[in-house]
Protein backbone atom coordinates (compact mmCIF):
# COMPACT_ATOMS: atom_id res chain seq x y z
CA UNK A 1 0.00 0.00 0.00
CA UNK A 2 1.47 3.11 -0.96
CA UNK A 3 1.30 6.43 1.43
CA UNK A 4 -1.44 7.77 -1.30
CA UNK A 5 -3.54 4.66 -1.06
CA UNK A 6 -3.47 5.07 3.10
CA UNK A 7 -4.34 9.16 2.55
CA UNK A 8 -7.23 8.42 0.17
CA UNK A 9 -8.72 5.54 1.88
CA UNK A 10 -8.28 7.80 5.42
CA UNK A 11 -10.56 9.92 3.86
CA UNK A 12 -14.47 10.91 5.43
CA UNK A 13 -16.76 9.31 2.55
CA UNK A 14 -20.74 9.47 3.09
CA UNK A 15 -22.84 6.26 3.37
CA UNK A 16 -22.07 5.58 -1.05
CA UNK A 17 -18.74 6.05 -0.49
CA UNK A 18 -18.32 9.58 -1.70
CA UNK A 19 -16.60 12.20 -0.73
CA UNK A 20 -17.69 16.15 -2.29
CA UNK A 21 -15.59 17.93 -4.28
CA UNK A 22 -15.22 21.73 -5.12
CA UNK A 23 -13.77 22.47 -7.90
CA UNK A 24 -11.50 26.19 -8.04
CA UNK A 25 -10.44 27.87 -11.31
CA UNK A 26 -6.47 28.32 -10.46
CA UNK A 27 -6.76 31.15 -12.41
CA UNK A 28 -8.54 33.10 -9.79
CA UNK A 29 -11.57 32.55 -11.24
CA UNK A 30 -13.32 31.32 -8.49
CA UNK A 31 -15.33 28.39 -7.48
CA UNK A 32 -16.44 26.70 -10.88
CA UNK A 33 -18.77 24.03 -9.66
CA UNK A 34 -18.95 21.41 -6.84
CA UNK A 35 -18.83 17.81 -7.53
CA UNK A 36 -18.68 14.45 -6.06
CA UNK A 37 -15.74 11.93 -5.79
CA UNK A 38 -15.23 8.37 -4.92
CA UNK A 39 -11.64 6.61 -4.08
CA UNK A 40 -11.36 5.56 -7.65
CA UNK A 41 -11.82 8.80 -9.21
CA UNK A 42 -9.39 11.01 -6.41
CA UNK A 43 -6.62 8.12 -7.92
CA UNK A 44 -7.59 8.66 -11.70
CA UNK A 45 -7.49 12.43 -10.85
CA UNK A 46 -4.16 12.35 -8.69
CA UNK A 47 -2.73 9.77 -11.91
CA UNK A 48 -3.91 11.45 -14.95
CA UNK A 49 -3.99 15.35 -13.49
CA UNK A 50 -7.86 15.76 -14.78
CA UNK A 51 -10.51 15.71 -12.60
CA UNK A 52 -12.54 12.73 -12.56
CA UNK A 53 -15.92 12.50 -10.56
CA UNK A 54 -18.39 9.96 -9.56
CA UNK A 55 -21.83 10.82 -11.44
CA UNK A 56 -24.72 10.20 -8.76
CA UNK A 57 -27.46 10.13 -11.11
CA UNK A 58 -25.46 8.12 -14.05
CA UNK A 59 -23.82 5.97 -10.88
CA UNK A 60 -20.18 6.16 -13.11
CA UNK A 61 -17.25 7.62 -13.40
CA UNK A 62 -16.98 10.34 -15.48
CA UNK A 63 -13.93 12.37 -16.81
CA UNK A 64 -14.71 16.42 -16.62
CA UNK A 65 -14.90 17.26 -19.81
CA UNK A 66 -15.43 13.63 -22.00
CA UNK A 67 -18.35 15.07 -23.87
CA UNK A 68 -17.60 18.58 -24.02
CA UNK A 69 -13.99 18.76 -24.15
CA UNK A 70 -14.06 21.10 -21.23
CA UNK A 71 -11.32 19.38 -19.49
CA UNK A 72 -10.08 20.80 -15.94
CA UNK A 73 -5.89 20.37 -15.55
CA UNK A 74 -5.31 19.89 -11.66
CA UNK A 75 -3.06 22.06 -9.83
CA UNK A 76 -3.44 20.97 -6.53
CA UNK A 77 -5.57 19.10 -4.19
CA UNK A 78 -5.90 20.36 -0.83
CA UNK A 79 -9.20 18.74 2.23
CA UNK A 80 -10.30 20.19 4.61
CA UNK A 81 -9.96 20.37 8.50
CA UNK A 82 -12.72 17.79 8.43
CA UNK A 83 -11.18 15.53 5.78
CA UNK A 84 -14.78 15.39 4.81
CA UNK A 85 -14.16 17.86 1.78
CA UNK A 86 -12.10 18.26 -1.21
CA UNK A 87 -11.28 21.55 -3.01
CA UNK A 88 -9.62 21.19 -6.38
CA UNK A 89 -7.57 23.80 -8.12
CA UNK A 90 -7.64 23.84 -11.59
CA UNK A 91 -7.15 25.24 -15.06
CA UNK A 92 -10.49 24.91 -17.10
CA UNK A 93 -10.31 24.69 -20.41
CA UNK A 94 -13.33 26.01 -22.17
CA UNK A 95 -16.31 26.47 -19.38
CA UNK A 96 -17.32 24.36 -15.99
CA UNK A 97 -20.99 24.31 -16.42
CA UNK A 98 -23.03 22.20 -19.00
CA UNK A 99 -25.35 25.16 -19.29
CA UNK A 100 -23.13 27.30 -21.11
CA UNK A 101 -21.75 29.21 -18.17
CA UNK A 102 -18.44 29.57 -17.37
CA UNK A 103 -19.60 28.37 -13.50
CA UNK A 104 -22.11 26.87 -12.13
CA UNK A 105 -23.01 29.22 -10.09
CA UNK A 106 -24.55 31.69 -12.39
CA UNK A 107 -27.77 33.14 -10.44
CA UNK A 108 -27.80 34.97 -7.07
CA UNK A 109 -30.52 35.24 -4.76
CA UNK A 110 -32.21 38.79 -5.13
CA UNK A 111 -34.14 41.18 -2.48
CA UNK A 112 -37.04 39.03 -3.79
CA UNK A 113 -36.17 36.09 -3.13
CA UNK A 114 -36.21 35.14 -6.33
CA UNK A 115 -32.46 33.61 -7.79
CA UNK A 116 -31.65 36.39 -10.66
CA UNK A 117 -28.92 35.32 -13.57
CA UNK A 118 -25.27 36.86 -12.68
CA UNK A 119 -23.54 35.87 -15.98
CA UNK A 120 -23.28 35.34 -19.55
CA UNK A 121 -23.34 31.90 -21.38
CA UNK A 122 -19.91 31.20 -22.96
CA UNK A 123 -20.93 28.54 -25.48
CA UNK A 124 -24.13 27.18 -26.48
CA UNK A 125 -24.52 23.52 -24.82
CA UNK A 126 -26.56 22.97 -28.11
CA UNK A 127 -23.42 23.04 -29.79
CA UNK A 128 -21.22 21.21 -27.80
CA UNK A 129 -23.08 18.16 -26.20
CA UNK A 130 -25.04 15.95 -28.75
CA UNK A 131 -27.23 14.79 -26.22
CA UNK A 132 -28.05 16.91 -22.78
CA UNK A 133 -25.65 15.07 -19.80
CA UNK B 1 -45.92 31.91 0.76
CA UNK B 2 -43.19 34.15 0.02
CA UNK B 3 -41.30 33.92 -2.48
CA UNK B 4 -38.58 33.57 -0.33
CA UNK B 5 -40.23 30.36 1.19
CA UNK B 6 -41.01 29.09 -2.64
CA UNK B 7 -37.06 29.25 -3.50
CA UNK B 8 -36.27 27.99 -0.36
CA UNK B 9 -38.47 24.68 -0.97
CA UNK B 10 -37.42 24.28 -4.48
CA UNK B 11 -33.69 23.43 -3.78
CA UNK B 12 -32.76 19.96 -3.99
CA UNK B 13 -32.12 18.70 -0.46
CA UNK B 14 -30.28 15.34 0.46
CA UNK B 15 -32.31 12.34 1.89
CA UNK B 16 -31.47 14.08 5.42
CA UNK B 17 -32.77 17.34 4.48
CA UNK B 18 -29.48 19.02 3.74
CA UNK B 19 -28.07 21.18 1.35
CA UNK B 20 -23.77 21.65 0.96
CA UNK B 21 -22.79 25.16 1.29
CA UNK B 22 -19.14 26.44 0.38
CA UNK B 23 -18.67 29.98 1.95
CA UNK B 24 -16.30 31.89 0.40
CA UNK B 25 -14.10 34.78 1.22
CA UNK B 26 -16.00 38.10 0.09
CA UNK B 27 -12.75 39.89 -0.09
CA UNK B 28 -11.20 37.16 -2.40
CA UNK B 29 -9.45 34.93 -0.14
CA UNK B 30 -10.89 32.29 -1.85
CA UNK B 31 -12.78 29.24 -0.41
CA UNK B 32 -13.13 29.51 3.72
CA UNK B 33 -15.08 25.89 4.68
CA UNK B 34 -17.85 23.98 3.10
CA UNK B 35 -20.60 23.32 5.77
CA UNK B 36 -24.16 22.05 5.55
CA UNK B 37 -27.71 23.96 5.45
CA UNK B 38 -31.09 23.45 6.13
CA UNK B 39 -33.88 24.64 5.06
CA UNK B 40 -34.37 26.81 8.30
CA UNK B 41 -30.22 27.44 7.90
CA UNK B 42 -31.01 29.17 4.81
CA UNK B 43 -34.06 31.13 6.17
CA UNK B 44 -31.91 31.96 9.15
CA UNK B 45 -29.11 33.62 6.89
CA UNK B 46 -31.16 35.55 4.56
CA UNK B 47 -33.01 37.10 7.32
CA UNK B 48 -29.86 37.91 9.79
CA UNK B 49 -27.36 38.28 7.31
CA UNK B 50 -25.08 35.87 9.16
CA UNK B 51 -24.14 32.74 7.98
CA UNK B 52 -26.22 29.73 9.70
CA UNK B 53 -25.68 26.08 8.97
CA UNK B 54 -26.95 22.73 10.42
CA UNK B 55 -24.22 20.31 12.37
CA UNK B 56 -24.87 16.87 11.10
CA UNK B 57 -22.58 15.83 14.18
CA UNK B 58 -24.66 17.53 16.93
CA UNK B 59 -27.86 17.92 15.05
CA UNK B 60 -28.50 21.19 15.66
CA UNK B 61 -28.97 24.72 13.65
CA UNK B 62 -25.79 26.69 14.55
CA UNK B 63 -24.41 30.32 13.58
CA UNK B 64 -20.86 30.57 12.55
CA UNK B 65 -18.97 32.48 15.03
CA UNK B 66 -21.20 31.29 18.08
CA UNK B 67 -18.57 30.43 20.48
CA UNK B 68 -15.81 32.05 18.87
CA UNK B 69 -16.62 34.89 17.53
CA UNK B 70 -15.72 34.40 14.08
CA UNK B 71 -18.61 35.52 12.25
CA UNK B 72 -19.25 35.60 8.48
CA UNK B 73 -21.48 38.77 7.38
CA UNK B 74 -23.46 37.50 4.07
CA UNK B 75 -22.76 39.38 1.00
CA UNK B 76 -24.70 37.24 -1.28
CA UNK B 77 -26.14 33.50 -1.65
CA UNK B 78 -25.96 32.01 -5.27
CA UNK B 79 -26.47 28.36 -6.22
CA UNK B 80 -25.84 26.46 -8.93
CA UNK B 81 -27.01 24.75 -12.03
CA UNK B 82 -28.64 21.35 -10.84
CA UNK B 83 -30.09 23.73 -7.40
CA UNK B 84 -28.15 20.83 -5.07
CA UNK B 85 -25.66 23.54 -4.01
CA UNK B 86 -24.95 26.73 -2.50
CA UNK B 87 -22.08 29.49 -2.50
CA UNK B 88 -22.10 31.96 0.20
CA UNK B 89 -20.23 34.58 -0.58
CA UNK B 90 -19.36 36.03 3.16
CA UNK B 91 -16.87 38.53 5.30
CA UNK B 92 -15.68 36.62 7.50
CA UNK B 93 -14.54 37.82 11.17
CA UNK B 94 -11.68 36.33 12.17
CA UNK B 95 -11.23 32.94 11.09
CA UNK B 96 -12.96 30.14 9.08
CA UNK B 97 -11.77 26.83 10.60
CA UNK B 98 -12.37 26.35 14.10
CA UNK B 99 -8.10 24.66 13.92
CA UNK B 100 -6.71 27.78 14.09
CA UNK B 101 -6.76 28.82 10.36
CA UNK B 102 -7.89 31.17 8.21
CA UNK B 103 -9.14 28.62 5.68
CA UNK B 104 -10.26 25.21 7.01
CA UNK B 105 -8.54 24.22 3.36
CA UNK B 106 -4.90 24.17 4.67
CA UNK B 107 -3.54 21.18 3.56
CA UNK B 108 -2.53 20.33 0.29
CA UNK B 109 -1.79 16.58 -1.37
CA UNK B 110 1.88 16.43 -1.42
CA UNK B 111 4.18 14.72 -4.63
CA UNK B 112 4.73 12.03 -1.94
CA UNK B 113 1.09 11.45 -1.60
CA UNK B 114 0.66 12.82 1.65
CA UNK B 115 -1.15 16.61 2.92
CA UNK B 116 1.21 18.89 3.79
CA UNK B 117 0.01 21.80 5.96
CA UNK B 118 0.30 25.33 3.10
CA UNK B 119 -1.31 27.68 5.80
CA UNK B 120 -0.08 29.37 9.13
CA UNK B 121 -2.55 29.67 12.17
CA UNK B 122 -3.74 33.14 12.62
CA UNK B 123 -5.54 32.24 15.70
CA UNK B 124 -5.16 29.66 18.87
CA UNK B 125 -8.06 27.73 18.93
CA UNK B 126 -7.17 27.00 22.93
CA UNK B 127 -7.43 30.64 23.38
CA UNK B 128 -10.67 31.44 21.46
CA UNK B 129 -12.88 27.81 22.77
CA UNK B 130 -13.41 26.92 25.73
CA UNK B 131 -14.02 23.68 24.89
CA UNK B 132 -13.61 22.35 21.04
CA UNK B 133 -16.19 22.52 19.13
Amino acid sequence: MTKLDETIAELKYDEAGLIPAIVVDADGGGVLMMAWMNAEAIRRTVETGKAHFWSRSRQKLWMKGESSGHTQDVRAITIDCDADTLMIEAVQHGAACHKGYRSCFYRRLGEDGAWEVIAEKVFDPDQVYKKPE
